[in-house]
Order: C-alpha cells, then sequence, then structure tokens
C-alpha cells in the first residue's frame, strides 16, 4: 500500500469508527460520499478539511500559474473559493506547458429528475476546463450507484441517468469533445471498462473500503465493489474508442465530497502503470435554509431546480433562504447583515460574475444599507434569467443529440 | 432473508469462523470452492457433506423417477453415485413432465491451459442432460475469478478461457443448444448480464459471503462480489438473445464444491421474481495419489491431463495410482485388494461404462484374483482411448467454431 492511503485511511480510522463513516469528533463536520453535515451556520470548514484530507488549498499562487499557463484570466468560481482545493493540479498544468494531453472525468449520480442549482456547479466549470484546455471529457452517470444505494428500480435509475444527460448538454459541453455514460449500458458495450474494474477491485481490500467509506459488514456487496467502478474511469484505457492504448493523465472536478473514491484511486493508479488523476475540489451548494446542511433534491423546499418557474425561484428566495439580516429594519440599519451565513449571498458568489458589483452588495449588506428583502430579489434577479436559459437550452436537446453525446466513438483528440 | 440461506448460514457460521472457510471442527472434511481436503483414504464422507450443506441424496427412487420421466437408462454417473446429491431436481422433471422449459446451466474457472480428466466430469454429464432433455446450456467461463483469485495477468485468464472452450465443445455439445461465455467479454456485450448482477448485489450483504465464503476483511473487494457474477447465469433473463423476456427454471449440473455459490443464489432468486435454481452434485476426481484431495491442475504428479500421450498416461497410472492392494503378491491373492481406497478402481467407476465387467473387476480384486498390475493395465487401456478420441475432436476445434459458440445468439428453442 502506497503511502497515501496508508495515511489517508490511519487519518480516517482515527476519526471514523462506526458504520456510516460519521466523524468520531462531535465537533467534526460529516464530509462523505452520503453525508455532508455541518454544526456551524457559516457551513462545513474547508480549511479543517483540507487538513483532514491531505488535499492542497487552492490559493493566490496556485492562482496565478493558472493564469500564467492558460493566458485566462480563472473563473469566478476559482477566484472566490468555490472550487477551493486540489491534488496534483500543478502537474496537470506542467503537462499543458509542454504540450502533453489530458482529459477531464466528472459524474453525477442521477437520484432525481429534476437537478437543481447546486448540481450546475461542477458541469459549469467542467466546461469552462474544457474550454480552456480544449480537452476531451467524460461524464460518468452512475445509476448503478443509485439503484445499490436507494430505494429506486434499475430501470427508473437508469432512465433517470438519461433525463439528468439532458441537463448536463445543456451546460454547452462541445460534442466532439465530450463522452457521456450510464454505467448500466456503458459496462454492457466496452469490455475494457469491466477489465480495468478487475484490476482496481483486485487492488483494494475491504478493509480499505471500510476505512474509506466507512462500509460495514451489513453493507451489500454491491456497495463495497462499488467503488472500483467510479475508479475506473480515471485510467484512459477504459475508453480506448478515444484513447487507443496511450496513456493519458486525468483531472476531476468535483465536489470535496467524492474525494475519498479518487484518494482510493490514487492509490491504486501507480499500482497499474497510471499516472495518480489530480483533482479540483468545489465546496458544497448550500440548502435555502442554511449551510449546515447542502442543497438536496429530495427536499424540495431546501431547493431551487432547474425546472422551476420564475415565480417558484421568486417564492422560494423570499420564503426560504436563510438571512443573515436582523430583526427589524431599524437594527439591520443600525448593525448590518452577516454576509458569512446569509443565503442570499452565498448564492450570489455562485451565479453573479461581476466581482465589482458583488464587493459593493457585500459591503452594502454589511454596513445595513442593503436589506434583506433587497438583497433576496437581486439574487431572484440573477437567478430567473440562468435558470430560464436553462430551461431553454435544455428544451433543444433532443433524444437524438443525448444519443450523440452517449455514442461509443472517436473524439477531437490526438495522443 | 429466506429460511435457505438463514439455515446455510447459520449452520456454517458454526463450522467455519476462520477466514478461509476451514472447518472448525477437526474431523471434518474440507470443502468450498478453493478448498477440497479429507482427512480420510476414502475421502470424503459424501453423506456427511449432504447434511452439512442440506441438499438431498440421489438414491434408488429418484433414480427411478428420473428414469420413468425421461423413459431413459440413467448415465452411470448417477446409477454409481458420482453425482450423488441434488436440490429441487423433481421440481425440473415435473417441469420437464409437463412439456415445459428449462435449461443447463455450468461452468469452468480457466486457471490452466491444460485440463484433466476430472475437469471433464461435469462436461460429459451435462452434455449427456443436454441429450435426453434437448434444453440448451449456458457454459460460464470464469476468467474474472481465476484472474482475482489467482497470480496471473488478465489477459492470461481470458486467453485460458478460449483455450478451454476447446476442450469443452469437444465433448459434444449441440451448437445450436449451446452458449459458452468468458465473463470478461461477455460483460461488455450484455448489459443484462450486469443488470443482473447488480440485482444480486443488492440482495447480499457482506455477512452473507461471509458466512457462505468465509471471506474476510482483508479479502479483495473484487472477491467479495464476485459471487453475483456466478449466480447471475441462473437468471434467464441474463440471456435476452436466448430466452426472451420468458422465467425459465435453470438446471446446474457442478462439483458439490460449487454450492455455496447457488445456495446463495437460492436465496436471492425469489425475491427477484424467479423459481431457485435446481442443481445435480457430483463428487471429486480423487488426485492419483489417493482420494484425499481432488485432482489439481497445478501438480502435474495428482493428474493426468487431457494433453498426456498413452505413455505418459501408462507412466503416471503405473507410478502414481494409489494402490489398494497388498505390500506382496502372496498377500494380496490371501487378504484382497480394497477398493474404496484404490485409485484405479475409482477412475474406472468414472471411465468404464460396462456395469458387469466393473463389478466383475471390484469382485476379483477384492479376493485377490485381480493384481493391482493387472487392475492398473485395465484403467491404463480404458483411459488411453478416452484421452486420445478427446484429442482427436479437440484437434478439429478451430478458433471459428470457437467463435460461433460463444457468439451471442438464439438457439434452437422455443419458450
Amino acid at each position: 500500500m502506497s503511502t497515501e492511503l496508508s495515511d489517508a485511511v490511519g487519518d480516517l480510522n482515527i476519526e471514523q469508527t462506526n458504520e456510516n463513516g460519521k466523524c468520531e469528533n462531535e465537533d467534526d463536520d460529516i464530509v462523505d460520499p452520503w453525508n455532508v453535515v455541518s454544526k456551524s451556520q457559516e457551513g462545513i470548514d474547508y480549511d479543517k478539511l483540507i487538513r483532514r484530507f491531505g488535499s492542497s488549498k487552492i490559493d493566490q499562487e496556485f492562482i496565478a500559474r493558472f493564469e500564467k499557463v492558460t493566458g485566462k484570466k480563472v473563473h469566478h468560481f476559482l477566484r472566490r473559493g468555490i472550487f477551493f482545493s486540489h491534488r496534483d493540479v500543478h502537474t496537470i498544468l506542467t503537462h499543458y506547458e509542454q504540450n502533453k494531453p489530458f482529459f477531464l472525468y466528472t459524474g453525477r449520480g442521477p437520484s432525481s429528475g429534476s437537478m437543481h442549482l447546486g448540481h450546475l456547479i461542477p458541469f459549469i466549470f467542467a466546461k469552462w476546463l474544457q474550454d480552456i484546455f480544449d480537452v476531451p471529457i467524460v461524464i460518468q452517470l452512475t445509476d448503478d450507484e443509485k439503484f445499490l444505494w436507494k430505494d429506486i428500480k434499475l430501470e427508473e435509475a437508469n432512465r433517470l441517468a438519461y433525463e439528468n444527460a439532458k441537463d448536463i448538454i445543456a451546460c454547452g459541453f462541445d460534442v466532439n469533445k465530450t463522452f457521456i455514460f450510464s454505467n448500466m449500458d456503458f459496462m454492457g458495450q466496452n469490455p475494457e471498462f469491466y477489465r480495468n474494474i478487475l484490476r482496481i477491485e483486485k487492488c483494494v481490500t475491504f478493509n480499505q473500503v471500510k476505512g474509506i467509506f466507512g462500509f460495514g459488514d451489513s453493507d451489500v456487496i454491491g456497495k463495497i465493489s462499488f467503488p472500483a467502478i467510479q475508479a475506473a474511469p480515471c485510467l484512459s484505457s477504459s475508453f480506448p474508442f478515444i484513447f487507443g492504448k496511450a496513456k493519458v493523465p486525468c483531472l476531476i472536478p468535483c465536489a470535496i465530497d467524492q474525494d475519498p473514491y479518487f484518494r482510493m484511486t490514487r492509490d491504486v493508479a501507480p499500482r497499474l502503470g497510471y499516472s495518480k488523476p489530480a483533482l479540483l475540489h468545489s465546496t458544497f451548494f448550500p440548502a435555502l435554509q442554511g449551510a449546515q446542511t447542502k442543497m438536496s433534491a429530495s427536499d424540495n423546499n431546501t431547493a431551487i431546480f432547474l425546472t422551476d418557474t420564475p415565480k417558484q425561484i421568486k417564492n422560494k428566495v423570499n420564503k426560504h433562504a436563510f438571512s443573515g439580516g436582523q430583526a427589524t429594519v431599524e437594527e439591520h440599519r443600525e448593525k448590518g447583515g452577516n454576509c458569512d451565513v446569509d443565503i442570499s449571498y452565498q448564492y450570489l458568489t455562485f451565479f453573479l460574475e461581476d466581482d465589482e458589483r458583488l464587493e459593493q452588495i457585500k459591503k452594502d449588506y454589511t454596513s445595513g444599507a442593503l436589506l434583506t428583502g433587497e438583497l433576496k430579489k437581486i439574487l431572484i434577479e440573477t437567478l430567473q434569467p440562468i435558470v430560464k436559459t436553462h430551461q431553454e437550452n435544455r428544451a433543444k436537446i433532443t433524444d437524438e443529440i443525448v444519443r450523440e453525446y452517449m455514442t461509443l466513438r472517436k473524439l477531437n483528440f490526438q495522443c
């Protein structure tokens, strides 16, 4: 076992001993692929998470190098700490400087037909990465995972994968550089995928997945072996129709709760002759009710869905968005609001691109010049056109277009 | 959990507590998919195994019904107790009486290019079953299992599957009713296979495979989920190109060490809307050195390979076949030999079809009229033409013919 996994497992073993991978230390936030909960109104302590997971912080130096190498201003998700942590991205940047190829990999667990705003974050960012680096991306829809974890029929999980593919495509991915796949179907289309899964499954013990994911003896065997399926796309040979036999390095933009899968993969990949996948980690998109939990599709009132009407968006924000403002107008004018816990402000950091305007809003809300109702109005007017545009783009995605993105084929890519 | 598995697991938990599924009771034989060892020279106590596994003994009544239903004399493997145990075969026979369809399923783990005589037993019997019932058979080559369990390259395990397919085809299976598949390749050719594996994986916990197979925390996750892959072919929907959407019952002829897989499957199948697979269990083909262990391809001196020359067969039998005879000719004439431990006699029960002649040999050897050298000569002269004929048949099996048997296609079958 390499040092990285030993350390991670050792670390996690100290913090996680119960079956659900919850932290033993009651003050710690809970962050794993199935649970994200913080006790603080300000949400997850991401600096602490970086230390716990052993990743690297995205700082000014990182951003400066990123801009130097790409020759472009970085996305506001990077400028504002929404993608806040990484693993080995410097290696990818060096690779890019040397005109060597790499590819992007991200994914989604299709547990619901209704995707919400938070689900868009990794795809908006992945699309931006695809544009600035001009590289291929593979997008895994883990319908098998959702079937194993949720009380959902297999056929329904598979159907949701194809529904969600439409929302993903609507983010604007280049069809000549994008391959989207449902695990249930891809497994039966490409023997190399299963071969790589087997290779990974032979490298990872139950003890390891117990330490990393908190699996227990009463978990079903499908869950226990699933991590190999999320790991396999990191190996370019899982996609011979795109990469041939070339060993192409992989960069994964994802929310930090998915890191355990790739910590495991980073241990395994070198043993199979591949470089460790690099990662860019995002924070979570908070629930309307506050940053203690992330936005969830299973609770209608915590989420703004991509199918919501302008009126629904307005009502949800006005009714549910947790406010950092004071109890009365007078008190607010006097003491000012708290942007650190205010959900409307938080959402603007994700969706309002104009840095100067955002800075002004923060200043005005903190001073009390801007009232909560006014802040909510700005958010509503920011979100309504974004969701409307998404709906218009999605409406154009026919089954034929989905088929195109999901067909095994050569991409516009030389390696 | 249904009663069957609860009982079986409960039972096994009492007897097996260590990680390799070895029996706690030191007097017990060890029988699991990876180990077959007896402390007795007469080999495994099969009656005890029937009680331990909770299967049914194949007795005269069973054989009488089998012959009545099929209108044919049963194979000498059944008459002589080589297939000695079953589960639910009466249901299959009733099904057959009612002109309802069923199918056969058996398999092989391709760990060696050199198959030996013992490996032929399930296939000789399965071919006979195919002939008398006129039903389709699916034959699984578990190259994935061998890769996971053995120190062998993935590509080599896959290559051996295709090599072994030639020996299997040489047994005379009807190409219009036989589908042979390598797991590594079939997984990538047919999404329904993975879908059924997922359904099974969702029904079985680590606790259950721990109880049934003796898996431990330090086993790799591929091993832990593998039982679902051996279980999936019991569900006819894994082969939509053969069975369409029909739920066709399954009969599995196999050595009894494979029973744990199907005990597990018999628990799961009804929960997925299928009938429990029926089973016909064979004894093990003993090693040349004696019945304490089964013949193994990994020890050259314990096995007669299907590639051995007539001279090699002669030498191996003369040199290694454990004898139940006495130390000197005089003593043998006086006391007689012991057929219960004599390997040459044991092998004749497998390969000498003539009941009367076998009975006479037993009588003569037991009385001392037949000497060990003479008995060995009869065995040599029985095996040499069988192996020669197999070699001639195998030589005719081209890669093209293998491809035909292994192509996903409709079989000559109505359901």
